[in-house]
């Protein structure tokens, strides 16, 4: 998608449907932790029955796009097998225990004699949700919106269609015999629908894109709706002076192989000069054996490194097995380094002294910041959140991984008896303002 | 402001007075409770000690404003004398007395032997703060912002330029003595850097805008930074079937009369068709003394109300003493009108009921929603927050009125000793994710 694109206006059909969903989704909002427990067992279960159609539907799905010349990586994301199936409904059974988001009380206050505030965690509406190629995609999230007693509104990759489609036809039959009525889900066709999703400010609460930086920026520009996301994910580790220099390459490695593909993988390698000389040393053949292509600056290059890092590699993701390594005089230039370059992700340092950890954990403002581990920690289920909506760099909550959290809001209830305002401004009431148990 | 206008690159000068703000607004992250109470006493002090020099610095701009013709409303808002300036001050000073927002705990878990997870409360950074003639929001705003550890950059109406530099003089020269460098705080006086303010992303945080409704909607069209306030208030007052006559008028009337010009005042006033003839019979007269202008449906003008509500009528904030009147079947009818008219600020229900307000207050989806009480409570001081940024009518937190916690967000903390992601995907490791205490 190019930013030239124009968003078109919503067609009455997807008004129609948008309408529909955020009244289902008030009536999703009413139901118990039960109901919607039930709801989750039920789609689950209406997907194993319906496994066969559904992969059936995949497998046309990949002979179109091995037709039509697909990228083999985004064949691989496109596959939805039994076995591939089987573990997303194992996902949404694991939904179905954890505990309700919903109804808790966050604040409960007697503001007057009669007069009581409480704060209560409420669903966010509907979510609109954007993919790409994943048609497991779908599964997770739908799962997610229903949990947390959301409607959810989703379009996903054109070269996806028929399996998105066999998968939405099991979720709502599942439904149907529920508390949850079906439309509380609604799958978008048509890339017109896709696009005008992005204006339906009032009907939809949260945009959620699962996709590449190129989408999630897109989205981000092109709609007034929040979005939950994250266009990049420049990460660093920092080894100071004082790391131990093993653990140091253990982490740097496993911070970039592991997964490089993965946001939460490092791009940025900054080494204090004092320890530069013998980090690299084992550093440099280390990565080299797992075939990690090193870019540095002119004092990495003279300890070693033969590639130059130009100027706009400190702020590139590469998202490959590719690194840029910098020496820098001190912490202070590393902090400055990451202000300057990062993008808040997950930003992590090695050294024995805690003091300069604790420093380094206090003065870097990114949503992760990490001590002696590494980068890839930084994710819902390793959190222990369970279910993971998404992974946000934005500074306000909610940020860093995000699970069944970033799906619901809350709302203050006030009830009084014909308490008004005029007698606090007058003097004739005053506030008590205490908090009460629960 | 209009949308046409467009938004100009940041200056250089602008990029260098941004980047020191953030630089200052990082060491200001690190700063102790006690340090930063300090430096609120430090501002009033200094305040107090310039009390002379700001009021005949508002005494020019209000005889500017007086030459130019300066609606009246502007300039009683405009006015900032001893007394008011003492009101200020006195704000400060129970700001500092408020509790720490800062390094608050959230969560505190152990992923695996060894490798601590904790999830504490931080700044966000730098907040941008544009406003119209109150030059009392200066001081506000900066104090709110430095309890909360986060650099301000403001702009202000340039009616009120005089006053707003002699506040900030005042502000700086007492944060000079302390823990906080007066460079935490920047006052941008051109128009062309208000607007590239918009542009700063990266470099400020959060935007609040104080204002017209105009204004903040310029703002959120114009900006990638998130917005925190509200464009628009229409509140609605149900007045349900089983709602005590005389009870219900007091709460409409206060609604309404209180301070019409405020966005928690109401707008429309539902009336269950059952109870119309003997509500109406109250409540015209009622606000026929207090001046209201009313505007009815056809139902409402066959019981006494003269005027005729047109379409866009329910769908507008008057923000003065008008208010639109409509009869409706039933419950879901009221609720139906709210989900299509309403803005999700707050929303009150009058019954004696007590189910069918349960009903209500969990279909609502606004910010506040009440039973038996008026909408004018809507306000954090009302809520006890002690102080209130602003008042948000976002769907996702922080929403309705907002206290120092708008001000903060959190980040993820982990420490380990050499822990690496590959350990757990191969299965030589697995996570025990127990929570650990405080």
């Amino acid at each position: 998608m190019s930013p030239v694109q124009a968003v078109p206006d919503p067609s009455p059909e997807l008004l129609s449907v948008a309408v529909g969903l955020r009244r289902a989704a008030t009536d999703l909002g009413l139901t118990s932790d039960d109901q919607r427990r039930q709801a989750l067992l039920a789609m689950a279960e209406s997907l194993r029955a319906h496994t066969g159609a559904i992969v059936a539907a995949n497998r046309r799905d990949r002979e179109n796009a091995e037709q039509s010349g697909l990228a083999s990586a985004l064949m691989a994301r496109l596959k939805l097998d039994e076995v591939k199936l089987e573990g997303a409904i194992t996902g949404v059974r694991q939904l179905a225990e954890l505990a309700d988001p919903l109804g808790r009380r966050q604040l409960h206050r007697e503001l007057d004699d009669g007069l009581v505030l409480e704060r209560v965690s409420v669903p966010l509406g509907v979510v609109g949700v954007i993919f790409e190629a994943r048609p497991d995609a779908v599964i997770q999230i739908a799962s997610l919106a229903i949990r947390s007693g959301n409607g959810a509104i989703l379009k996903g990759g054109r070269e996806a269609e028929c399996t998105n489609k066999a998968v939405m036809a099991a979720l709502q039959e599942g439904l149907a015999a529920t508390s949850v009525v079906p439309e509380a889900l609604a799958l978008l066709t048509t890339r017109e629908d896709s696009l005008a999703l992005l204006r339906l400010e009032g009907l939809v609460d949260l945009i959620i894109p699962r996709g590449s930086n190129e989408l999630v920026r897109f989205i981000q520009d092109n709609t007034r709706i929040p979005v939950l996301g994250h266009a990049d994910g420049v990460c660093h580790l920092y080894v100071d002076a004082e790391a131990d220099p093993d653990q140091a390459v253990t982490i740097a490695l496993d911070s970039k192989v592991q997964y490089p593909a993965a946001c939460n993988a490092i791009e940025t390698l900054l080494v204090h000069a004092d320890i530069a000389g013998i980090f690299l040393a084992k550093a440099i053949p280390a990565f080299q054996t797992e075939g990690v292509r090193l870019l540095g600056d002119p004092g990495a290059c003279a300890l070693g490194i033969s590639e130059a890092a130009a100027d706009e590699d400190w702020g590139t993701e590469y998202l490959a097995l590719t690194l840029s390594v910098r020496v820098v005089d001190d912490l202070e230039a590393a902090l400055e380094h990451i202000r300057r370059y990062g993008s808040r992700h997950t930003e992590a340092i090695a050294t024995r002294n805690v003091s300069t950890a604790e420093r380094f954990l206090r003065s870097v403002d990114s949503s992760g910041v990490y001590h002696n581990c590494s980068t890839r920690f930084a994710d819902g289920f390793r959190y222990g959140f369970g279910a993971e909506v998404g992974i946000s760099t934005q500074t306000l909550p909610p940020r860093g991984p995000v699970g069944l959290e970033g799906l619901v809001t809350y709302r203050y209830r006030l009830r009084g008896d014909g308490h008004i305002a005029a007698d606090y401004a007058s003097g004739a009431r005053r506030f008590s303002h205490v908090d009460l148990e629960g």
